[in-house]
């Protein structure tokens, strides 16, 4: 579980690096799919990884609008200060909490029951999925996306 | 590890019935990023994961090119005849498979090492990524994507 989490902070990070060449405008720049920009998508990232991760430990969720973190040094500020307790749980992450029962109000007024497990697995591909969005508006924006590759960068040794 | 496959295969189908109710030439139609087109990327997703499921049995990978599977129904006939295989590796994953180590020729003629845990969550990592291309796409097509939730479709069941 955890490798998945390292990927996405590492992805996340170089995906902040590509934004310092891109001008402001186009971070912002309404698109077709997802949630409409670059930058709103980063921001969305973080606050369902960040808002999932409180509710499974019982704790408020992030309720702020991305109308407060219209730059790039925001959302990457924002994302530094969140870090630090997102990690602290992933890393205490183990095998008997996958099926510990997650109580999910709906919409409708009932409860889904959620398995832990379920719900980190979720935030994982929840940003690999938006992540792919930037991945065509990168194109759009006539610049090479960061590459996805899970494989060469070091999250497993392999045994000798 | 397995969940996550599961997950794919379930959302791959989901995509599958999505391409039903869209006219041929637009899975076809070019569209930027990724590889190019609708349909080419679901033959490309289960290109990259049938063949480094073979590679990681030493067996030969997949040749064969998108211009022999130019139509959904090629594309899912090809799926199912190959996902036999790729089940019966995936269902038999353990935790002692996670550090094998597996040599990857590059292109410069060194030989990478990869840990077989670092290749599975690439062709997951990879999958996820592309939907998520699909995802903008559909949006272009003028039609709603298929969900990429991994909550609430029942892959690990909560405890009492």
């Amino acid at each position: 579980m955890q490798i998945f989490f390292r990927y996405n902070w590492m992805v996340r990070e170089q995906w902040y690096q590509w934004c310092e060449d891109v001008v402001h405008d186009e971070l912002l720049q309404h698109r077709t799919g997802g949630v409409g920009s670059i930058l709103q998508t980063l921001f969305h990232i973080i606050d369902v990884e960040w808002s999932w991760i409180r509710l499974l430990q019982g704790k408020s969720d992030f309720q702020e609008s991305f109308e407060n973190y219209k730059s790039l040094e925001e959302v990457r500020n924002l994302d530094n200060k969140l870090q630090t307790e997102i990690k602290e749980f992933v890393e205490s992450w183990n095998e008997s909490m996958e099926k510990r029962p997650f109580l999910d109000p709906q919409p409708d007024g009932s409860i889904a029951i959620d398995a832990w497990g379920e719900v980190m697995r979720h935030v994982i591909a929840h940003q690999i999925h938006h992540i792919g969005q930037l991945s065509v508006w990168a194109r759009e924006v006539g610049k090479k996306p960061v590459s996805a590759n899970v494989i060469g960068k070091g999250f497993i040794r392999p045994e000798a």
